[in-house]
């Protein structure tokens, strides 16, 4: 049995309760891309994430689900510090409308795969104004120029749900 | 015990699974804003249904559950079906990227007020080029003007989180 | 000179009032990416023109100058009629707020070239519902599947602008 | 005559120039909302100019016209450092899609009052991280909390358009 006993974890879950409820409704997760910009709020670099996920190396973008009774705008930040750590002063957007929803599921065939889940990812570009650490989930944290990012190359590294938000985020940005 | 066996049930779930999930995750909801256009898309009705909850009646814009496996396309179809009949004859948006975002969260604080859940829902506006029968779970579906849906006494009839919906959706097409 | 008198031509501009004020201000445009859409919103297929401009063939959406006094609504609708013919029947967006907006400058640098001018282009995701017939600034008008359209052999048969809108398209319908 | 000779202006105008080409095409602006965000993006504070004109006093948004060979990002820049000083740190957005467009036309009917041109404005949300100081045209800038920006007093102290701007500022925010 688990040590922290579930009523005392808050909005957490414990591996079994998560399992069952990833089995039962659509998770909603929010999805992050970290851009730097210049004084006229032109792209300059957007960074990414290189993870290990079993044995295979991927690049992707800060990501996590949204806890019970958390607000966008906290599980935001909370993922933003997490993954990018706490010196990565993240201008988080005026408005939580995302500028992109992407839509995993457990099985092939609609939408973007996402074998533990079916989620529902807002998406948000965030210019950030620090440093960007990467935390202990991650290899390490890297920026890229827009002609880099463009390329099918670097967007070969990256799953397919977030090598669809990468083009997204270039295309919102008028770097596509 | 219930008749149908939850795991015949697909997405949907049996009252106590709801019940438990909804302590443990927040639900994703598709929120639909009505509306009747003329041929250069300017507003020319906003349509609300009238409900009976308990005790109180409230205007409220058809809204539901994405449910687990299901598309948020397929969701906001099933929903105006259910709400507005199977001669609504909605244009579904090009892109599920909502125009507006509402929390709801179980206690009173952030966000908006929904007692069953913590809910995130996105909302969408939606041409109506048919006819709207109200189903089961509405007493009748009206169409105003948007003079009408500015003022404060419309805007009263809906609870907090629609009644800000509709001055967003008023906001989004100019008319508010 | 002219036979028709520029003070009797309304919001049209005489071939040298237009070049003067071309040399002068930006010009408001819209740009038009028409689509065909299934019963849940889902792209089916995305139009584009062939048109002729001196000795070179291109691809491109319908776009034009909008007028003196004219409306955003009334000039997409007067150029998706002058377009696409009188029987498109569009479905012209409940929001004036443009989902791309393209810079085209007179000299080669920022933005896209447009040797005519300087141009700030809104552009539109709109819908068509009838039959899109090519008037005769173009020699013809074809439906394309999001497949095709993501090809760069297609994206190449536009101009650098277009080939940008038709990315920024496809990635806010969520089909890049 | 002018000192200036037209020529030697660089995209500025002479008042005659401006003259007439106001009286031909529509002119394009940015309208900036400027805010104050907390760390989690969420609104703190809204601005607004109190400016002079002829024997008004009016609220309004640092707004300007676009000039000739001017891209949309250096317009933005230029008129908030003109209009709220160099030390305001504006964080221009990373994509020039703006949230609203507002429609001006000299005379009344159509859309919002602006008795010199037709315009068509396309407006930012812009978080200002600096100390803002109003320029020689107004007379004082004020942070507003979003409670005093949502009364009526307030917008009634704006003129009809940037009241509206207002609005959707705040209903885009999730603050109306």
């Amino acid at each position: 049995m688990n040590e922290i006993d579930s009523a005392d974890m808050g909005p957490w879950l414990s591996p079994e309760d998560l399992e069952f409820v990833r089995g039962k409704v659509p998770m909603v997760y929010v999805d992050i891309v970290p851009v730097r910009l210049d004084e006229f709020g032109k792209l300059e670099a957007i960074g990414m994430l290189l993870c290990v996920t079993g044995d295979t190396i991927l690049r992707s973008f800060p990501s996590g689900r949204v806890l019970f009774h958390e607000g966008l705008r906290e599980a935001l930040a909370r993922h933003i510090e997490k993954d990018l750590g706490p010196m990565a002063l993240p201008q988080i957007p005026a408005a939580t409308v995302p500028f992109a929803v992407g839509e995993y599921f457990p099985t092939p065939g609609a939408g973007y795969l996402d074998s533990r889940q079916h989620a529902v990812a807002l998406s948000y570009i965030v210019p950030m104004q620090g440093d960007c650490n990467p935390g202990s989930d991650s290899l390490e944290f890297t920026w890229f120029t827009p002609g880099d990012a463009r390329t099918r190359e670097l967007q070969a590294e990256l799953g397919e749900g977030h090598a669809a938000l990468l083009r997204q985020a270039l295309a919102q940005m008028g770097e596509l």
